[in-house]
């Protein structure tokens, strides 16, 4: 059983882009800069944010946060989002989810420049991305991606189950995983809340992506020998025994299916930190691009 | 057993559309005008394209057809494209494909005004699709849906199987059927000419969706009883007994399949005739924004 180590993996990947800054600068040209909207103060956003602001830093990116307080209006939030579009100094900016219930999320994802849309978030990038053309994959897909082969996971002719249909990952990566390439060529089938006996599906899988959200829930007799396991799943578990009094859990039984499997993300360790070295990676290419129109 | 008829649904649908056109003209405003760009004299083309605009007459459409020289330069035919997203006498057009070689397909594609882009072929207008938001869906797919909703075909949880993944079928119809909806919410397989084994998805398949192009590869003792089967093959195959010498087959043998089979679609008759109604659907839902604008 091989762990996909996402956390080694991330920081290979972030040494690679760092060297690649480096080089820039030495050459005396202008460095990756990304910019993050923060509206409001939701504690998980802060620290995904506050993250990525440190993950800049260290691999010399510039790196603005633009903090807007939790009553900031949509016309306020469209008008920044104006500006990050016209400022040629920022080369990609994301805007930190969710945003606050009086601003219509999609009006302002789709106010974003496609060409500093680094999240891959927009309708048209999304639509390039199912349409096989070169553009921004959502940086969670695309760390998923990296990792399968980065560690040679054959994917071709296998039988791929991903379970969720979210916006943001299940469908983006039922998409990826089916298209030409390598990674890729799976036959894929994207399972949701009203998929009926779904352990029929998992335990055909060569390879299971899940991203539903539901705790351990993926357990060892629900797959078969040598599957290929991508854990997405990110929820706190109360456990009195850990010093914050919860411990965070995938969507799958680790102990139990990791004793199966052929390879296996942790979590943590596995998918999240990937999510942030490709967001960096995304905003490299942004620069590269905008450095060669 | 029942025959989805395209033939009669399409019917319908352009007498509803028919009867909605000739209410805009009573009540003296603008009907929907559907634009046709055709590039070169390849043989299909021309039917196909004849075919649309004999449909808008039908219907009380006003319709425009471009009909441009094999050796329209690239720069010509954007200057075109342009003309027609400026024309707000236009509510809708459509590049016929293929266009000649010397000509990047993507470049034109990408040039259609979203809101006029009545194939549903745009990138932002696919990326909408995926992301569920309210847009032109493709022409094909669109039928599809529209077949399987007025006969009332039971979708919900069942194990529906795609099989082909072209960006004007394949892939749209894998998104529409899994997502939410009805018809929608399937657990849906997207099988490709990498998949192996392709008959252990079919014999499990509620619903059989093919757009694989292999004039009747698809037998009996690959599915199981009662499937509803979705034909969008249409292969010329040489038959002498013919008056033209050749006859129209889908991806399905007919005889054997639909012994077994709950729904089927006939080829031809099936979801070939469905594309033009929508086409002309989509124009007519163009119009109404626009007047809504």
């Amino acid at each position: 059983m091989t762990i996909l180590d996402g956390k080694k993996t991330s920081n290979d990947i972030k040494d690679e882009i760092a060297a690649e800054v480096a080089a820039m600068k030495e050459r005396g040209e202008k460095v990756p800069h990304l910019a993050a909207v923060l509206v409001g103060n939701d504690g998980a956003s802060l620290t995904y944010v506050g993250s990525k602001v440190k993950a800049c830093e260290r691999i010399g990116f510039e790196s603005t946060l633009l903090h807007l307080s939790e009553d900031t209006t949509e016309g306020q939030l469209l008008a920044k989002i104006t500006d990050l579009n016209m400022n040629d100094n920022i080369d990609g900016y994301i805007v930190q989810l969710p945003l606050p219930k009086h601003i219509d999320e999609q009006k302002v994802l789709l106010a974003v420049d496609p060409d500093k849309d680094v999240d891959g978030f927009h309708p048209v990038n999304f639509g390039k991305m199912a349409q096989d053309m070169p553009v921004f994959i959502p940086a969670t897909p695309f760390g998923i991606m990296e990792l399968l082969k980065r560690y040679n996971v054959p994917t071709e002719g296998k039988n791929c189950v991903v379970i969720g249909r979210s916006h943001i990952v299940g469908r983006p990566m039922s998409i990826l995983m089916s298209q030409k390439g390598n990674p890729g060529n799976s036959t894929v089938t994207l399972a949701h809340s009203r998929t009926k006996d779904l352990e029929k599906f998992t335990r055909e899988a060569d390879i299971i992506i899940t991203a539903l959200g539901v705790p351990e829930f993926l357990k060892a007799d629900m797959v078969k020998d040598g599957v290929t396991i991508i854990d997405v799943g990110i929820t706190r578990v109360a456990d009195s025994s850990r010093p914050r009094g919860y411990r965070i859990a995938g969507d799958v039984d680790y102990d139990e299916v990791s004793a199966k499997a052929g390879f296996i993300t942790p979590v943590p360790g596995g998918v999240g930190p990937m999510t942030i070295a490709m967001l960096l990676k995304n905003t490299l290419l942004a620069r590269k691009r905008n450095r060669e129109a």
